[in-house]
């Protein structure tokens, strides 16, 4: 039994508290600055306004100025921040650390340097302070979903395989199902791309829709069919498209110098699978494929956190940026290239299909 | 422009007239003696009783009778029977074919023999024939969406280069995208085991179903959400399993001898992703996570063919033997292993997790 510190109230971070928990670890949930009504509400009535769930006594919620004890006798610290709170996290939470603490990172992104250079975030992190250990997650778990204790099966990963092996100990239950690699841009580069391309794959949906008259923002579910909304599915475009997905992450992996055979696994096959269903980055690409501009996109999803929107436009940029280094050839990510364009030059949507697929 | 000549008017064989029509060619559809009612019905009023669409009068319909004509003036015959009427292609149709014909395989499946070999249809068929050119297709269609004009991409695939690209170009459309490639094994294991592995991952949604309270054959939909049936989706077992499948079908690509690339392309992530959505496997795999056994679920289905059946009882039979003679090891296929012994064995679904995920 330890104690366990996770920084970051939301949905991930809370949700992976049952785990945690369920080990016999004594847990406390530290909200960011951000998270404040998220932990007066877990406070006052137990209940998470996200998560939709009411979260057990044994779960101490802090705010955020409560953090230094929190994480001073934690030897384990959650990261549990979107990939937009990195800095932050990096800046406000790693220097507070105990040397030897293992930091276990949730948060799924890439950071991105102007040589091309695309650097997981644990690496980031570990280039920071030396004295501390990383584990970072990856792999398909929707967070309510394993806070009700569905089985769900993950990578753990991190430099040091004894301290994976040591995490996965830890947090494994007969429900959360953990594997252990040192394999980190193989997962990592996995998990942050699959928020990418599944943008790509509801690309098809926004399509099959547009295709019955719906151009608008209208009848945005949340967790829908894929499919077009007559019932009348359509799939081989969004199978299509979920192979080109992992087609591409399996060139960037490969790319990357991480081990390819994780875009048929865990981290690219697996997490897209969940992705594509659901969520925000299922309704902008629905809405895109509709013919919406990303521009009016914007609007409708105001408020909305877009990872999606962040990984493509980074990875985009690197990509070219190598290609021009003579390391790749665009040719092999015309599907990121292509949601580039329809992000950062409001292009509408235009597959180009003979571009894609395998080249023998 | 060519004569093409389709053997089998199943809802496959009949799907392909629409790009094979589009390019211009003179398509006749040969019903074999299971699909007379078919025949009879599109001769009569065009309408496709299975597939549920009106065919085009450019399509010639005949009956199994006038086959010999219908071969002998086709340079290119597509076989569209079911794997289980490979037997049958091969001992009637193969002889009547002319030196030089190319003949086109949309049927998924593996042969296998007593010393654990396991080989794809379209070396089986060039075996019996070296003077014929063989092509087979592999990848995500479904029939009526291909009829319909939807974008459709998969692999052509046959040991010659020049052949399959000859037919890339005779077949392709602005909406059906054929990516030509020698490596049947990996192209052809993909199709084969995905029709297996739709079953593993329905397993999940049987098993959620179960919770609640859903045992027995009722609202058994055809093309369903995947998830529990009070929409409140349960994805994280479903993923865990569709990465599962896409590791096995790696694995087992690379055993025979392929590129394993194909794990997380058309032909197996890919189709994986539309054979999971609805159709007979999905059914099957339901009812089993239901908790009814597989004697039962056969009553249910009676009258289904079950290629799933098949070919996971053929692939653990072949991996067993291969593993016997130290060529693999049965560790490598836990979740194969398990349906073999549901579907042969009437063994319950119970998923041994822990044995799951890759082995570092």
């Amino acid at each position: 039994m330890s104690n366990v510190t996770i920084i970051g109230a939301g949905m991930m971070g809370t949700g992976i508290t049952r785990p945690i928990l369920d080990n016999g670890h004594r847990v406390r949930l530290v909200g960011t600055h951000l998270d404040r009504e998220l932990i007066d509400s877990v406070k006052m009535t137990r209940l998470h306004p996200t998560l939709h769930r009411q979260i057990p006594e044994e779960v101490q919620a802090l705010q955020i100025e409560d953090v230094d004890a929190a994480v001073a006798e934690a030897p384990i610290v959650v990261c549990g921040v979107s990939s937009f709170g990195i800095p932050w996290f990096a800046e406000n939470i790693i220097p507070k650390l105990n040397p030897g603490t293992t930091v276990v990172s949730i948060t799924k992104g890439l950071n991105s340097y102007p040589d091309g250079r695309l650097e997981p975030f644990p690496y980031y992190l570990e280039s920071l302070r030396s004295d501390l250990n990383f584990v970072a997650v990856g792999g398909p778990c929707i967070c309510f979903e394993l806070f009700d204790r569905r089985h769900t099966m993950v990578c753990y990963c991190g430099s040091n395989m004894d301290k994976v092996k040591e995490i996965k100990a830890q947090f494994e239950t007969g429900y959360y199902h953990i594997y252990p690699t040192t394999d980190v841009i193989g997962v990592e580069a996995g998990v942050a791309m699959k928020n990418a391309y599944a943008m790509g794959v509801s690309l098809a949906v926004g399509l099959a829709e547009r295709e019955k008259g719906i151009t608008d923002a209208s009848h945005i579910t949340d967790n829908c069919v894929p499919g077009a909304p007559d019932l009348n599915p359509i799939y081989n475009p969004q199978a299509a498209l979920f192979a080109q997905s992992c087609i591409e992450m399996r060139r960037l992996i490969e790319l990357l110098g991480g081990n390819k055979d994780f875009a048929s696994g865990l981290p690219c096959a697996g997490d897209l699978y969940v992705t594509v269903f659901g969520g925000r980055t299922r309704r902008l690409g629905t809405l895109l494929g509709r013919g919406m501009p990303y521009t009016e996109v914007k609007k409708v999803l105001s408020g909305v956190t877009l990872e999606a929107v962040a990984i493509i436009t980074r990875v985009a940029e690197a990509v070219r940026i190598k290609a021009k280094k003579g390391e790749t050839e665009l040719k092999y990510f015309p599907l990121l290239i292509h949601m580039d364009s329809i992000l950062n030059q409001d292009q509408p949507v235009n597959l180009d299909w003979k571009a894609f697929g395998e080249f023998y």
